[in-house]
């Protein structure tokens, strides 16, 4: 059968059932978590659905790679760098990265800076 | 360079800058829309990320095929048939159909039921 993570939202924290918390803080990545919605472990052979939160003053590392990211805003605000051009975006925006574009994600707000980003899985992209 | 499509959410309705609405109403589908927020129009080779919504009494159609979905909730409440299982969803719910499962979205509710809904580019599907 398919799988349901329950969302546990609470106190403006978002959580959800059975999905672990990963966290990030390096000189490439501050202030970041990340959780495997959807994805090997639920059987998802060609996409992941990945939520990465990244607290106030946070950024996420500046990347550029074969695969392309698809990602829609669901809490606060922030910034994302797509090539030369950083674009301020909140709630709903949906942005493509495409790929081997240069990109980062970045909280210049005093609450957290939430969003859903998609990947393909890896083996699939030549 | 990449795309950002703005949200345009106002009185509740959701829309983004530059995503035409696709409206589905017959005998398969009832009473709903589509948007594709990042697909081929926007580059991207791997996934295609929708936004659907089903009015109040709407369904989508009972659908079984080789592709998954990932689905996040974003507005209102509603109800995922998974092989024989119906269950309750709301927002922030995140759900995997795997490929090959019999599913359906429907709301039962009275206020619309809205979702991201992420499927792979289907030329990749074997």
């Amino acid at each position: 059968m398919g799988t349901v993570h329950r969302f546990k939202g609470k106190d403006k924290k978002f959580n959800w059932e059975n999905v672990s918390i990963e966290s990030y803080d390096s000189s490439k990545m501050k202030r970041v978590t990340k959780r495997v919605l959807i994805g090997k472990k639920e059987g998802a052979p060609y996409f992941v659905m990945r939520y990465f939160e990244i607290e106030p003053k946070g950024w996420t590392s500046l990347d550029k790679h074969p695969h392309d990211h698809g990602v829609i805003v669901l809490k606060g605000k922030g910034k994302v760098l797509l090539g030369n051009e950083e674009i301020e975006v909140s709630f709903g925006d949906a942005i493509h990265v495409p790929p081997n574009e240069l990109h980062q994600f970045k909280n210049t707000e005093e609450e957290p800076f939430g969003f859903i980003c998609v990947i393909p899985n890896k083996e699939l992209v030549h």
